[in-house]
């Protein structure tokens, strides 16, 4: 099926991979507020050359909201994207720098080219394809990219009550999207909520010789034998209410989940695992990963961690821990609950500090843009789509689709190999063509779709 | 009681502060074998100069052992001291640089001041006083000066077996020693034996997106998992078999335990501690500090510890782990025990690596070297001394005197806010003095002690 879209796409290809890597080079950490600066102008600059109106919207020094705007139609559709991107450490672990982009065996590997910067340009690229080639979108088509995603979206809703009318719309595109490991689509309808938080405990005025560990009190141990308590065996979070406001999935839904395809051995393969955590069985992990919530140490540390041996008991302990949420779950209620739970156990000394939140959001599978997404997929990449309810990880889409209860659905080009979030992140060009064309074709499908 | 003694030490105090500074002064942590190397010559040049033969023994790359001996009588007394010291690290809680020794209000701060090397040269600095005032020591005094006692004197086995005589005397006098709270003299009659160990697990070939946490297994979770099976909330170490070995203090013991003096508020207030851990009473620290061995975190780390979010699930985890042990246990054996037990509990993935290991050793009560320093200690501090079966630390004593089964015993100056192994590691000179003196007149009481 080579057409005149092809035939732009394969034109510009070249361009359009350059522009990646300009993107990527971008270190637009949260870290980094002058980089999150460079990255929205160049959004915006980007958004301009393919034919859009753009403003940012900015707030009392928090990153800026970057808006788009082009076509004209009877549906208008959100697309959500973010422009930060998460800390590259550890370093040592890239094959090649993070900020370096480099192209090899027809992938690119760079921080955030996966998650979201490919995602968010491939949309961009897609409005000047189409609009190349038939002219003006017969869709209403808004871009939203914020800079704050990887780390809770705290500001997003404050910037999108400055103007109302940024979030009327029909449906919108959630970031992201991949391929499974067959290269059939998989488009997700919504995202996990989170809550990140981090465990402190100081047990002594300082650290101690470890020949007083029979009666000085051992931070590391405090913060062990709290997070023991946590979670059991088989990953069931045992703070008291956690699953009070789990939807639990219906029967069809669940259904629906067993049938989709799932190739354990490859995540198995990718991930060097023998088994998979708390003993979970193939079906069990597809429905966990779609409507379970998580309990997750991020990072801990204590005491002496360099190389050699010290004796020491140590004064500090601190780890990050995130909870992804399901609908209805809310963060800042499960942030009180795990107070609760520290202090009901004993461990009042344990401070818990609110680091973000997000809320969980699933949006309808029986939708138009569902199903102009899905087509749209089919097309470009040929092969059968598959509808996910839920994306392992979190995005702010209940922020942007909660009042007027839009659909939401990814369309995307990620991979199972694509390590977004960990070094070598990268994404494989072919499925970046295909991305492109599968989008340009989904701003002409919305328009009409029943 | 102002004699010539008390004069020459008042007389050389000076240089003698200065000389402490100096020997500070060198970094001779494990890692860096050409500062282990020149504390040793600093230390053969200075027991030189006190007027002692010297000579080092090396051994294919391990820090020397440097020798010294003088005097001529009936009694040898063996002294047990080493050069090497703890890390430093984390500098940026020292007042001033740990190698850049400072004086402050009577103190000397210093990485060491205390363990060992104020210790290690007041020894020498009594030789060269009692030479001066007195004459030829009435006694064999052999100094053995071991460079790898923090690392848990790996090689002194091996070094001493070099030469049978090394080891042959009546009596040791242990490293270090100490005044509690109210001045008086704590002379310590051994000291614990210690097992460190890594505990290293990896359940990733990489970092993952912590969206995954439903199925992909977290090595943070992992370690933390296996480390609450390891004690129990009353400080009772789990591992089967650990106990086995543990001498029960006989009930004269016991009660000579209960009634040495012990400042619990001081203690506590310099740790800044509310209470004990493992919910210990005043007794029961006193009992567990010297009969009880112990299982404790040295440092633990794993994933992200940077500022900021990062939502990861952590491929890798370790831990660093002491074991202070009591007579009679074996840290090979309980190596063995701690494989064991991980594998009992199905953690077999979790690699267990011995980095070191010292046997306990306490020596007998009723002996004519503890009479001695008894009345040394009780002469130069003018209060009662307090003879403590062991101390929380750990030295290398059974190397030297189980063969033999020598008495041994510490005489020395440390305080209870000495900091040693930590930040602010200190001294005060006025106890610096006394300790000088009671050693000096150790060298003659022990010549006709009965």
């Amino acid at each position: 099926m080579r057409d005149q879209l092809d035939a732009y796409i394969t034109e510009h290809a070249e361009r359009w991979t350059e522009e990646l890597r300009e993107l990527c080079a971008i270190a637009s950490e949260a870290t980094d507020p002058s980089a999150l600066q460079q990255a929205a102008d160049w959004c915006e600059q980007r958004l301009r050359a393919a034919g859009c109106e753009t403003r940012q919207i900015a707030l009392d020094g928090v990153p800026s909201l970057v808006v788009g705007e082009t076509g004209a139609g009877a549906r208008t559709l959100i697309g959500v994207q973010h422009y930060d991107v998460q800390p590259a450490v550890p370093l040592e672990l890239w094959t090649t720098p993070p900020y370096d982009p480099a192209v090899r065996d027809g992938a690119v590997y760079a921080r955030g080219v996966d998650d979201n910067k490919g995602h968010l340009l491939l949309r961009i690229q897609a409005v000047e394809a189409y609009r190349a080639v038939f002219g003006e979108l017969p869709i209403r088509m808004r871009f939203l990219i914020e800079g704050e995603e990887e780390s809770g979206s705290a500001s997003l809703g404050r910037l999108l009550a400055t103007d109302d009318a940024l979030t009327d719309g029909d449906g919108a595109l959630k970031e992201g999207g991949s391929v499974d490991s067959s290269g059939r689509p998989q488009l997700l309808l919504g995202g996990k909520g989170i809550l990140y938080a981090e465990l402190r405990v100081r047990t002594l005025a300082r650290d101690a010789h470890s020949g007083g560990a029979t009666h000085l009190p051992n931070a590391a141990w405090r913060l062990v034998d709290a997070l023991s308590t946590l979670m059991d065996v088989r990953g069931r979070v045992r703070i008291q209410g956690f699953y009070d406001d789990v939807r639990d999935p219906s029967a069809e839904e669940r259904a629906h989940v067993a049938a989709l395809p799932f190739d354990a051995d490859e995540v198995k393969r990718i991930y060097g695992l023998r088994g998979f955590a708390f003993g979970r069985g193939n079906t069990d992990v597809r429905l966990a990963s779609q409507f379970e919530p998580t309990c997750n140490i991020c990072g801990i540390v204590s005491g002496f961690i360099d190389d050699g041996t010290k004796t020491v008991i140590p004064a500090e302990a601190s780890c990050k821990i995130d909870f992804r949420l399901v609908p209805d779950q809310d963060p800042e209620r499960i942030a009180a609950l795990v107070r609760a739970h520290l202090d009901r156990h004993g461990f009042g000394d344990i401070e818990s500090v609110y680091k973000e939140g997000t809320r969980p959001y699933r949006g309808r599978r029986d939708d138009p843009l569902v199903r102009a997404v899905k087509a749209a997929a089919e097309e470009a990449f040929g092969k059968d789509a598959h509808l996910v309810p839920t994306s392992g990880g979190t995005s702010p889409m209940w922020t942007v689709c909660h009042r007027r209860a839009l659909a939401n659905v990814t369309l995307g080009m990620g991979h199972p190999g694509s390590a977004a979030h960990a070094p070598d992140e990268n994404i494989i060009l072919a499925n970046y063509w295909k991305a492109i064309r599968a989008t340009a074709r989904l701003y002409s499908l919305y328009a009409t779709q029943a």
